[in-house]
């Protein structure tokens, strides 16, 4: 399907076009989680049933999750991230450590790595090897007839 | 101010409840991209005005940006990111990754680090020096207590 854009249209924005909205985020939290079912994500998240699923659909038809039949009278179907959804892993890494820092709320649990530690991540550049903070990179139009 | 959080009360929701929308992490990118007047920010995000006077709002409220006065009669504001929406850059980045690899639209441009490469960034974590892809990741509940 199409992705609508904002008038800068960036990478961003199209990514936001189908990822900007709480719930989504929070269903592909569940989802990465190993949470399947519309009940369960629906009690994990708190999102109103008939958001959710509206959600669920657009995430499925935008590619990022995929549903499986799990049993068949009545026909219900679990969900489950795609190729892209498990790549979106990183993006609610980032998410959670920021939602660490600077949201005053106690978690309830950790990010652990498969090495044993709370995970804390570097971002570095893989020309360079330096770090990336986001505050050394700058946005660099690829023609000037795309700009509004 | 406090932050509502959802049933799983984890980070990753409390910073949603902050940014779990589509315009809150547009107007960042914006700020985060040098422009930081009402009217550029509308117009590069292509938000309704109202809706973006209650962004930028929240936005203060919550802490990820400040206004600074810059002009007397009439007063006028420019919205600028604090210490907490400069860290918000690496998730913008995460974002734009992910949008450019699945989102099919053509991009205006690209993150550039300060070595003059385009920006991939390499997720590491500080403990073990391994690759984080998010796949290799688990949720670690803090108390039994805490569950739902």
């Amino acid at each position: 399907m199409s992705v609508d854009t904002t008038p800068r249209a960036c990478s961003i924005a199209a990514a936001l076009t189908i990822l900007g909205e709480k719930w989504s985020l929070l269903v592909v939290r569940e989802l990465a989680l190993g949470v399947n079912r519309f009940d369960e994500i629906q009690r994990n998240t708190g999102a109103p049933r008939d958001i959710l699923s509206n959600r669920l659909r657009r995430l499925e038809e935008t590619g990022v999750l995929e549903r499986r039949p799990y049993q068949e009278r009545p026909l219900r179907h679990s969900y489950h991230l795609t190729e892209s959804g498990n790549e979106l892993r990183p993006i609610l890494l980032t998410l959670s450590q920021w939602g660490e820092k600077w949201t005053p709320q106690v978690n309830i649990g950790d990010w652990v790595h498969t090495c044993g530690e709370i995970v804390d991540v570097q971002h570095t550049c893989k020309a360079c090897g330096g770090e990336v903070t986001g505050l050394d990179l700058r946005f660099r139009s690829r023609a000037t007839s795309a700009a509004a």
